[in-house]
């Protein structure tokens, strides 16, 4: 009973008045927990209880380690410099042990649920829940006659979705990145807030955005043993195409026609789009350039074309992506958006390689919409603006 | 790249092979992590990275803690004793600092997000995903007017909702315990897999299932200030019942109105249950009882009655719940269904008020159903019985 309801307390909002100065508790934090907390500023302060630990520190993904130092009450606190807005990605290292901080909800990246916490950016409501109408975020199941398993995917549907019960919506393919699950697109970066409000502000048009789980092995193939195979060996590049294959097959094989038969799309290329941020990248530019005739929309959040952003090799066009791109004219008259974006402050050879992707497809005179993130790395806050400019020039006839 | 390529490769299986004799990956692990583990006499083996901790405990909420050994590999190991089959909540402890295993994935339990285990029971599937149709979970913002805020609410419809455009259904609201929230009867529970199997067989009536956030402030309402408040203060059992009040009007005034709004629900007591457990089970009571022209189906699953079960106090039919029970006759004739649940191992003042208030309400010839759990404690295992129990009475036209 007293661990009820103090858990009841909690949530009103209960506790220990604390000299917080302009510090405030992150929006990522579980109800009641102060820390961490982010000021003005934005730099973030950390508060962790851990008394007989030698050595703390909050391992942040896209910024430096910040080593905690021990107060006499047992706690370990510290504060970072400014950190850029957005969402950032961190786990805990206590002693060498690295976990999960208590005090965060936790966010399923990097192959893991993690800790994360929210820097806001000054003037930014894009992707924040306002005063407008809300659509629903679904979760289904579907078999895989692919994988010979029951997958999960998230649906996106627009607010007026029920109430207009004979409407037909076009449809946004949605992926996430490397280490990251289905429900990345909505937990970490909103794109059902970004989705309502570009909406309600009458920038976009309404559609379906299917979000899927972006990992595949074909039934009945057996785990790949790469036991004491280096990183890039051909056995390891082999289970990688294998696996992208597979994913390829779910999604034109059985996904689609899922969503199409249990959603009230409009069940056509011109209607249908896809993007996806890293490895979701490299799967949109994989699925769709093999399915032209499925996909008329084609987005790349920082990784689009695989090697060929990540390797030196330029773009040619009449070979590359199975001579997709043979005939520059025919491309650019079939496919009704081609966008890349990439963020001003990426890893070098992410950077490089989009940036080389982008002069290749101008000089092959290739119609694309190249988009710069500025300031940001590979991280949220890039894909959420990605989001932000790619949507709404989804569907518009004017593209046609 | 090579973080990218590493986190594909895991979601194909690829590990170095272990000694893992009996022992098997927990279901609720992250992918690719191979503890903790289970093997057939129920014991879980846990294996943790913390290479320079001082000491290291794995903190079961339903069962006693562990301790694990540091092994010269700086891995730190440990196995329980057969635990009770079902979900169990844990954290780690490690040199004092309580966090969360990244080799799990975590549930919202405690207030925060845990790191939970599934302890598999032999023979029982029907809280499994099966080969049957699945239903969908639907994520729903609404405006409450009583809070002055947007509130979260999960909604589960049944596999035909979509396809059957003109059929309507009756609806079970369905709350989580203190410390939970609208995610656990999903994540923890599989609330809705449950739903499937029972459909899938026949067992029950197809329904919607409304899971809420079960904690509200009045808008405009100043956060309590309970500081040197002590456990069971006026002003502390004052706050608790405004947050239930709210939670009461949130439900009745604008939740209720919203779902019926928003989903092809028959709109009337007949076709409206609620249940909750723990917490859930008492604002159960409080809803329905105050509510009796809303209602007519009532489930409390180990924590029906609040006071009543947890004082010394004995069920007075005339005075109890405003006087609701006062005609015993005309109670049972008014509510199709007055379900109470607890488990054989529950701690023993939240067993005794249960059995007592059955006592009770036996001697005062109020129809009920009362339910026991074999071998479980005040923890998920009992709720999914529970749920299945209750579920395939409701909307029973023999039960009127």
């Amino acid at each position: 009973m007293k661990r009820i309801a103090g858990a009841m307390l909690l949530t009103l909002g209960v506790c220990v008045a604390q000299e917080s100065g302009d510090f405030q508790p992150a929006a990522t934090n579980v109800w009641g927990a102060e820390y961490p907390r982010v000021d003005k500023s934005l730099r973030a302060q950390f508060r962790v209880n851990a008394p007989n630990a030698a050595k703390v520190q909050v391992n942040f993904w896209s910024a430096p380690k910040l080593d905690l130092a021990k107060q006499p009450d047992g706690f370990w606190t510290g504060t970072t410099p400014p950190l850029v807005p957005g969402f950032h990605y961190y786990t805990l290292l206590i002693d060498g042990a690295e976990v999960t901080d208590i005090n965060s909800h936790t966010f399923f990246g990097g192959g893991k649920d993690a800790s994360g916490i929210e820097i806001p950016e000054a003037g930014s409501t894009y992707y924040l829940p306002q005063n407008v109408p809300h659509g629903q975020v679904r979760e289904n199941w579907y078999y895989s006659k692919v994988t010979g398993s029951w997958r999960h995917a998230l649906v996106y549907t627009p607010p007026d979705y029920d109430t207009r019960a004979s409407a037909r919506y076009p449809v946004l393919y949605l992926q996430h990145g490397g280490g990251e699950d289905e429900t990345g697109w909505t937990k970490q970066a909103h794109a059902n807030f970004i989705l309502d409000n570009l909406l309600a502000s009458g920038s976009c048009k309404p559609m379906i955005v299917v979000m899927a789980y972006g990992y595949a092995r074909r039934a009945g193939q057996p785990l790949p043993d790469l036991t004491g195979k280096p990183f890039g060996s051909p056995e390891m590049m082999r289970a990688m195409q294998e696996m992208a294959a597979a994913f390829e097959d779910d999604m034109t094989e059985v996904l689609i026609p899922y969503i199409d038969s249990n959603f009230r799309t409009i069940a056509d290329r011109d209607h249908r789009a896809m993007a996806g941020l890293s490895m979701g990248g490299m799967q949109t530019f994989q699925v769709t350039f093999n399915h032209l005739d499925l996909f008329s929309w084609i987005g790349g959040f920082s990784g689009a074309a695989g090697p060929l952003v990540l390797g030196n090799e330029k773009l040619d066009p009449k070979t590359a992506f199975n001579g997709a791109l043979a005939d520059p004219a025919a491309f650019s008259k079939r496919v009704h958006l081609l966008w890349v974006g990439v963020g001003t402050e990426e890893p070098a050879r992410m950077r490089e390689g989009l940036l080389r992707l982008h002069a290749s497809l101008d000089e092959a005179k290739i119609r694309h919409v190249f988009y710069e993130s500025p300031g940001t790395s590979h991280e949220w806050q890039t894909w959420r603006r990605d989001l932000k400019d790619f949507a709404p020039r989804l569907f518009q006839p004017a593209a046609h």
